[in-house]
């Protein structure tokens, strides 16, 4: 009998995405990251969480953007230029940042489901592209229905207490990881920060050519 | 008699380079803006700031690198990975940050000097690389001995209270411009915030090519 060869044991390279919904250079990442991952056979691990709370362990209330005009002014103007580099479609919300909670604990629920990279897109594009609120049942139903996937009862299970105390871990994990801005990447253990590192974070987790 | 041709009066592409001699990032556009510029026709306006007085209207007393750990620890990552990506030598110097006001002052003497670029860039090397201190009249007066120049004249002429007016007016122009970091670039009226944005300046000081 022949012995069938051996199968090494290789992990499939995978990068973390820690993203708020609310947070703006989070929305360039969601909408372009999927695909810049499967170029490089990258898997994405979505990883939901609110960045407000590890701002007030810095002693912030809101966001920068909005506590430092100068800094607030800049960014909007730099989200343009960036979105027209990334071809992310892009609109000034007139509420800024939204309130996120509600989609995020639906994330949590379909962090391992097929259509989160989809549900994460669309809720982006109806803060940032559409300029409506995310934080309602209606919203994230529309979204859920639009998708063909049963809206009720997501949301209820999004808002029972087993998954509200999921994000809070989720977000405990963030902090305790050094996390302190969104989008924040993880690969191979390392941490990179903002939209500008993604690249660098994807050619990281695919790890060194062989040559 | 033939008539000239009329010359067309074009003004050549140009970059303001605002920049602090204690801040990490504007050492590695230090060490790579005047070929980058070149490579593309750009011309490099060197703009000394404080940016101390400015993060101190924000009501921070130090940079956010040191004042939130989180951000420090991950800065300095970013660091050693950013400089290994432009081919920037680096080492993370054990001071941070550096006092930097002598330094600017002599570079602000010699800002229109063809000796402004080799000037900043070894004042960023000693910093950044060497990890010495860049402050004292000896210093400075190592480098500009180094460089051939007049150390004590150039010295004195930086002491001297109009200079020293001409770097809080330089501080102060910064701030009125919306700069709240460094390194900061202008290009065509337009700010571009950060070494990550210093590809994006050059591109859009060059202006739209014809087509």
């Amino acid at each position: 009998m022949i012995a069938e060869p051996t199968q090494p044991t290789v992990a499939a390279a995978q990068i973390e995405f820690w993203f708020d919904f609310g947070s703006n250079y989070s929305h360039i990442s969601a909408m372009r990251i999927e695909r810049a991952a499967a170029e490089r056979g990258v898997r994405v691990i979505w990883k939901p969480f609110l960045l407000g709370p590890i701002f007030k362990t810095f002693g912030w209330n809101t966001s920068p953007f909005v506590a430092h005009r100068a800094l607030g002014d800049y960014m909007w103007k730099d989200m343009i230029r960036q979105c027209a580099k990334y071809g992310v479609p892009w609109r000034q919300p007139s509420i800024f940042p939204r309130l996120s909670v509600l989609p995020l604990r639906v994330a949590l629920v379909g962090v391992d489901q097929p259509w989160i990279g989809e549900y994460c897109r669309r809720i982006m594009r109806r803060n940032f592209v559409e300029d409506r609120d995310i934080h309602t049942p209606e919203a994230v139903g529309e979204i859920l229905d639009a998708l063909g996937l049963p809206a009720a009862d997501l949301i209820a299970r999004a808002q029972a207490e087993p998954n509200k105390l999921k994000l809070r871990e989720s977000t405990d994990t963030a902090q305790a990881s050094g996390v302190f801005g969104a989008p924040t990447f993880f690969a191979r253990g390392e941490m990179f920060w903002g939209n500008d590192r993604l690249d660098d974070a994807l050619e990281f987790a695919v790890g060194p050519s062989a040559s």
